[in-house]
């Protein structure tokens, strides 16, 4: 009889190091959550990871064989040589072996993913795309990370920097971002993006809630102004226009260059669908005749933004756009998902030039 | 000993009806061109082209085997009915059976195509992007048109009808598009957006020279905005850098996005390369990390525009932005070129559900 199999997901971010040991069929087996402590530096963090790896391996190794372990990272992977090119959250792990250093440790078979890219196959897996061949993740947090599965496999592009939605134009004069461009939606529609905006608005002297909010509060977060947004606030309801009105835009984008069955909208921020996605759904339907030719059909006297989560059944050629399932475990499935797939295997052990066949 | 084969290719433009006898080695064996007499009606059109390609057909059909006939249509296609769903340039041509009426009258296989995805093909199989697997490209004439092809195959999205490039926002408040969008990047980078710009800079009083020209030549076109662009006409020179800078931008959302390692550059308003690719170039450097990661190393001493012609043999990982090479005849080519390719055939005799895999 064949043994049971399982898989390690790692999601390694810049606060948090989550592990989990995930079988073949999607069931959770155990999972380990601590903070990263970046600030003792990269080695220490490995070891930390790695030790939790083992444990976890060892506990479940006596019933199920272990496929592997993937490890989804913030920041932009050479795949030919698993090692990060861009890393801001974690600083001093660029140019670094980081996957074959964990392989000689752990003896292991190791898959390095963007994090954003592990959270789309996640969604893929599990949870909001579950039937899709092809989908699209913007995985709304800190800044925006995105993810494209076209049939059935991550797309990395030529050299696996493929999916950086989050730096889409989406206003050409708009905010200076750290990539180097201005107008970025990841300068509206992230965490990051709310705060600035928030910043803006308490400045021009407007907003008297949020200002209120801002200066009673050493914490004042993104999750406060969408706080005073749903309390009826106007000023930070129209901060949430503008993170829609982003998202529409780069949509909008993306369903008429790639004409996908379904967007995923997932991250921290994507809680505030409520008070974002009417702006995204108008922007999206304006600016996309694709859209506005496969839009599903809004229930009878529902609003715009009801739109999405209400397809009826059997109706395949519609475009769906829809918040993520699975929270913040996405990214933790989706990397337990990749060792267990062969083509992602595969794609990654050959040379780089033939990672896109 | 087998037959040689060959296939017929058409190009269906609102101005031109284009038909070509094509072997399966790229070789043109001979090329009809006439004028499409739309305003007589479709099936005036339809009549005629049947005619010619009848003719073609009999001609080569003693020596070689017809695989099949392909056409490019202005239009968004429905690949599983072979119908045209938007076609402002062939009106009267919408929720018409046209691949199926074509089938009977020539009693062959024919495979219809969005005419600029038929360009992409044309130029991945005998131009530009000859080596490439995945490609995209922009074809910019009276409007702006995209093809995307993925892993050897033009990418149609879930109805046919990615690749809808021309239409991506590059400025969220910008001019006003038949599609029901505002600034997308046709807007600035057609031949129609040139007009538009040199319309706006001749009211604005500062552009005597587009004046002089549009007041003294009845014929006053994109072309001759060009030809004072050249002879260093600032207000000409600014409007092809806007749409250098909108084909930046667009490119930057298409390389953040698909990391391809090959953009192609088409149509006629291509042409004028020399007048937008600087600032082309700066914005997408600008924009796009994915880019600044992987453009290729300038020459010593050349300018930004000279960096995407100029790639040492041998560099792979390297993003192309380059022209096309077929001028006018990309589509034809490319339309020719389906018929040869079962998957493509396959895909058009699928289910529409099953297009996609």
């Amino acid at each position: 009889m064949a043994m049971a199999e399982f898989a390690i997901g790692v999601d390694l971010g810049g606060t948090n190091l989550r592990i989990a040991a995930v079988d073949d069929s999607g069931r959770l087996l155990e999972k380990i959550t601590t903070g990263t402590q970046v600030a003792l530096g990269r080695d220490h963090v490995i070891v930390e990871m790695c030790d939790a790896i083992l444990r976890l391996a060892a506990k479940f190794q006596t019933t199920s064989h272990l496929t592997g372990i993937g490890i989804g990272v913030p920041g932009i992977i050479d795949m030919a040589t698993g090692m990060l090119r861009e890393s801001p959250n974690l600083p001093g792990w660029n140019d670094y072996p980081v996957r074959d250093e964990i392989e000689r440790r752990l003896n292991a078979r190791v898959i390095l993913e963007n994090d954003a890219n592990s959270a789309a196959m996640g969604e893929k897996w599990l949870g909001a795309a579950r039937d899709a061949t092809d989908m699209c993740m913007l995985t709304l947090g800190t800044g925006v990370g995105g993810g494209i599965v076209l049939n059935d496999r991550i797309w990395h592009g030529m050299t696996g920097m493929a999916g950086e939605l989050g730096h889409i134009t989406v206003d050409p004069h708009g905010p200076p971002c750290p990539c180097g461009n201005v107008g970025c939606v990841e300068r509206f529609a992230s965490a990051t993006g709310i705060m600035r905006m928030a910043r803006e608005a308490i400045q021009s002297g407007d907003a008297q809630q949020l200002q209120h909010t801002a200066s009673s509060d050493p914490e004042f977060s993104a999750k406060m102004v969408y706080n005073l947004a749903v309390q009826g606030d106007r000023p930070a309801q129209e901060i949430f226009r503008r993170v829609g009105e982003a998202l529409g835009i780069v949509l909008a984008d993306l369903v008429n260059a790639l004409n996908l069955p379904m967007y995923v909208i997932g991250g921290g921020v994507a809680s505030a669908w409520d008070a974002f996605a009417p702006a995204m759904f108008t922007e999206l339907r304006r600016r996309s005749m694709v859209y506005a030719a496969t839009a599903p059909e809004p229930p009878s006297g529902a609003q715009s933004q009801g739109a999405a989560s209400q397809v009826e059944p059997g109706s395949r050629m519609r475009t769906i756009i829809t918040r993520a399932l699975l929270g913040s475990d996405a990214g933790l499935y989706g990397a337990a998902r990749l060792p267990m797939l062969p083509e992602e295997v595969a794609a990654r052990n050959a040379p780089a030039e033939r990672l896109r066949a």
